[in-house]
């Protein structure tokens, strides 16, 4: 029963990304978001909207790709999307923690695990942009709900989202849609600054 | 567009669900665990461990189940195991939670994801009995990780964790004959009192 202990090993091991905490507030604003519930909430989305997907996808498999994505920060951290000087070593960063953290799984799973991962952040696939377009969108949705409080906090501005958000229409154009007009809506709010 | 309203709002109900605490602590024994992250623990497990079932099993429509099973608990609580009094009002309550929540999405889906919810209570199809084998086995994982913490705080007895898992053996015999070994460790070393 080895293959099953380094599977639990690798469950108690994933235990940390409850403790990793995002920039984005929960929608009531009363406290920041965990990384597992971050991915949670993209898992559900995954099949509750897989309708909305530009292209036809394998729900199972954008779930399992959002369910991981995020593992890489148990060692890497979460890199704030507006934080310009931690983007830099990002990409190290997370290939060294996926090595590590997909290396305690038996074989067959490392190797479906980490593709996923690496599947997501090649963002080609139609599972891949439709998980990115989710991982993008939930934040979003969060911030509207909370009045803008992460946004207001770290002063972003309507370019940065817009930059960030560049290539979510690729998962999908009717959620895209959607977003665009709670931007422009957190705007008008004072939420987010239109420089 | 005022389906992907309902789904919206929806989503945004959920968000709640990561507020509400659970009994058992993190692996760490940092704090307690919360709903939404315990719900993706099991999703994890549902892919992960999905061999191990002793039925072939769907397992999309597993991860959608532990995904969403706990959802209740928005209006209902969560009633913790051992909690005789709570477990008497749990049924009523549960259902009319799903009622109201389960009621704010569109027709199909509502349908849908209810259905998967009683499926899980009911616990006679093999990804109903694998998913409540997976939301048995992963706190005894967690407890056991900690040190017994949860166990020791409520004086739980080695009877109360065996007659709570009567039925985890019908998901998976290979889980619980590694879990039987679990329950008997924290028996050796006082984490569960042995009557």
């Amino acid at each position: 029963m080895e293959k099953l202990e380094q599977q639990l090993q690798f469950l108690l091991e994933l235990d940390k990304q409850k403790e990793i905490v995002r920039q984005t507030y929960l929608a009531d604003g009363s406290r920041k978001e965990g990384d597992a519930e971050h991915a949670w909430h993209l898992a559900v989305m995954a099949f509750l909207l897989a309708d909305y997907a530009n292209e036809k996808i394998d729900v199972l498999k954008t779930i399992k790709m959002v369910l991981l994505h995020d593992v890489i920060e148990i060692d890497a951290g979460d890199t704030y999307a507006y934080d310009t000087e931690g983007l830099k070593t990002k990409k190290d960063r997370e290939i060294k923690a996926a090595d590590r953290i997909y290396g305690m799984l038996p074989e067959e799973q490392k190797t479906e695990y980490r593709a996923l991962w690496e599947e997501f952040e090649a963002r080609e696939t139609p599972e891949a942009k439709f998980a990115r377009t989710l991982d993008n969108v939930q934040p979003i949705l969060l911030n509207h709900a909370s009045g803008g409080r992460s946004w207001r906090e770290h002063e972003v501005k309507k370019s940065q989202v817009m930059g960030r958000n560049a290539k979510t229409h690729e998962g999908s154009e009717i959620l895209w849609e959607h977003i665009k007009t709670i931007i422009e809506k957190n705007v008008e709010m004072g939420n987010l600054a239109d420089e």
